[in-house]
């Protein structure tokens, strides 16, 4: 019951491979075409997309990828942090164990507001039901287009009772930042795309029908900015992950230099019992 | 018991910090000072060393890391998508159990190799002894000097019967094409520092000593080139995690559109039965 | 902004604790009331429901952990025995990657079916609406009642064209043999309540309006199983993960053994070689 | 070059396995001969060991696991609450993160006791050099044996200015309450065999030669316990693992109730903050 009885061609990965004298990574030849020519980030993007980024997608794929890559002492890097406490051995698991913490609450709405914002306007855009592309409009009045959109996909989700993703942040509350900043650096290389134009009508809508102000959060603009710079919207999840690995090996070499998991162990403890 | 009397300040964090209306990463402010003006491997360069990269320093890291983000579908990446398989709604989990991999076999020696050198140019180097340096030797007879480094540390390892790190490769035997083309990159940026250089002899007085030719593998030449372009030897085991995970997250992409996982599973099973 | 104004309590846990000289877990003094007296399955259940088991729920709950440990070369067992591969030192990350498959599409459909089963009582049981309890009814025409929410809750799911979780298995068509001996062993000791009966009354309203005939599968019956014996349902797919991790530790006891992962490395890749 | 010529063989597992209509685990009938006749532990012991073990055998190992199962708010325990934070809906990433800091510092060393100890009697017991078995003396003066073995081994720790395993613990500087119950478990079973019993003249050698005492820790003495009652030394840290999962599962189910997670990040956020 293998998959394909003509061979074993599905046990071939178009990511990586070797030969004894040869390697090859995402269709190039590692030496020659991607070492002292790609960037990282370039190639994580040619890994996902199947394509190279043009010099505007890879601008605002850093620019996401280092908004996404710390936010602090917050749960996942405690849990990074915390885990290179019992086991320095492994620095793998100290990071592996800071990546399982983004989920549904933290990251996990940079995934959630590109799927939900491609997924409106295919539904719901000027092409729906058409020719099956995102429904991205090729002309005509597309803001109007995209305020419909924003309408049709907010009401959807207040009728089911159920969040809007992209909005609002715990600590951000009068706004994000990096928003503002995203939307700039998207626009001058060109790639204010329909994904980011809809979630600010988006934005706008909710405000109006919920009447909670809840702006746009980095997480949210970043999952819209990736899908516009070309990143498919069911990958933006992943994608994200490798930024916040990033910021948490800064949180391993602090922690080296200067641990905390030790003594937040035993400050726990302390006021714990202290309290008895 | 708190670590320091005074207050909290144990508690704080350089690697990243958010208020309400701003966020700093690595002692910068996020939006105008990181977004669109670093690489993400820049600022990884950034979290882990405290210093901004030159930009000799930045293509070095990252013609490393693309060297080192894939490699086929290693044991590693089938880990990723066999856990993709069985939980495709947690992509964090199915990149954290492909990271899990990365240990003293895998990756992990690029991290020992960095370890390696910088010991044995601390304790044999011709600083060494000195001034607490990494041995570096500031003119002189250099190529002298890493010779004796050399012979020193290889005769350490030999005697105790333990591996030299950076030497080997189970695919590229007759030499890994990574490793020309690391050089060639570090020499061009003024980079081929006394690390890559201590890598060169070990692999030449490792040959004289045990009659076994084994070329640097490109691990090894990773994590040397990692210290000459100033990573901490200590941090280099967590830096190369960052390549890692674009490698898997391509593969997540690819599991994605053709899944392996899953008939690799039922093949398995039906081979293993087969021979019954 | 600590939770409790008026100390730390917030930080007592109720699980574990230790004095210089006492430690206690889930209330009790663990030398004199634990160790020699409790199982660890036993120790599981007073963790997860602050209650003591009777020994049939002992039993039941022992009848189902043993039944969701293993199930052969599993895409997370293959996960374990790869990260082992490629790090050996470190056999908590191998235990790790194994449990991340441990999601929707394995062992997951456990919790899936105790969640779906208390909340089908909850909304459509005999008590439904009235005193907020899993909807258990204390005497009348019980099985009457049973397939009155089985119909409510199986047309809930046809309509929004979701599974119902607890049928069906990919190997075991014409029925999961641990079925009929749960059900057997939860009888036996008394504990055939709501949930199980419920799921036989799912399985057959569900052949009936579907037209496909999906037998209950071994992870729903135990998810029903434990719901019944006392687990809360949201810690069921919790509860489930102690019963992979042993088998998961067997599979690294026999990689230990009979390495598995490095040859099927070797496999795929000259398959996949072979095959261009 | 898959490992066997003649077939696919070496893809077989013992562990477990499956048909349309049978499931066996660890050789046996999983419904019939399984299910409601072992307790997930003997389970774990034949899966790990590949014998049943005796009622003596079995009552040991739950005292060990139940010994090790949890430790208050540990950083492991930390890892997974937080982990749950950010990733409420993957129960499994959560408990991985917390088995990730399972490693040398926590845990680990019941695994490095065990290896210590049986390393000791294969090379300096009375058996040592001649049967290859683990150098346990079939009568004449054991306990004048295990003195000499102790002090062989303790001395070469010490001249490699190496930590001896087993010994101290930072909260229970007087004495681990675990340690005389689980001494006290094992003899009145029979099982108080040459493991345990050379730990103890480790630990009064150990006093003697470094004018340190430090007692024997519930983690030495539980692998050392796990030695004497079978399993293999090596699998030992593999099967604390088992303990451990199920303290986490705990965490889980009071985290559910009452988050601590959220809270922490907080009081720490405001705690770093109100000291700058």
């Amino acid at each position: 019951m293998t998959p394909n009885n003509g061979g074993d061609a599905w046990l071939r990965t178009w990511v990586g491979g070797a030969t004894p004298d040869s390697i090859t990574v995402g269709g190039l030849d590692l030496p020659s075409e991607v070492m002292g020519r790609l960037s990282l980030s370039e190639l994580a993007y040619l890994l996902v997309t199947r394509r190279s980024p043009t010099e505007a997608q890879a601008r605002v794929l850093d620019a996401v990828l280092v908004s996404l890559a710390d936010h602090g002492l917050t749960p996942s890097a405690l849990a990074t942090r915390l885990t290179y406490t019992g086991a320095p051995e492994a620095l793998q698991g100290a990071v592996a164990a800071g990546l399982l913490g983004a989920g549904s609450v933290f990251l996990g709405p940079a995934g959630d507001t590109a799927l939900f914002l491609a997924d409106a306007l295919d539904r719901f855009g000027a092409g729906a039901g058409t020719d099956g592309t995102d429904g991205e409009a090729d002309g005509g009045d597309v803001s109007g287009d995209l305020r419909a959109v924003a309408e049709a996909a907010v009401a959807e989700r207040l009728e089911a009772s159920a969040r809007v993703p992209g909005l609002g942040h715990p600590v951000h509350r009068g706004g994000d930042p990096r928003v503002p900043r995203l939307y700039e650096i998207a626009d001058a290389e060109g790639l204010l795309g329909p994904h980011l134009r809809l979630l600010e009508e988006v934005a706008k809508v909710h405000a109006e029908r919920s009447g909670k102000d809840l702006p746009i959060n980095g997480a949210g603009a970043g999952g819209a900015a990736l899908v516009d710079a070309g990143v498919p919207a069911a990958m933006v999840r992943g994608v994200v992950l490798i930024a916040r690995t990033v910021g948490l090996v800064g949180h391993l070499a602090e922690e080296l230099a200067s641990p905390l998991g030790m003594p937040l162990w035993r400050d726990i403890e302390e006021r714990a019992r202290a309290d008895e």
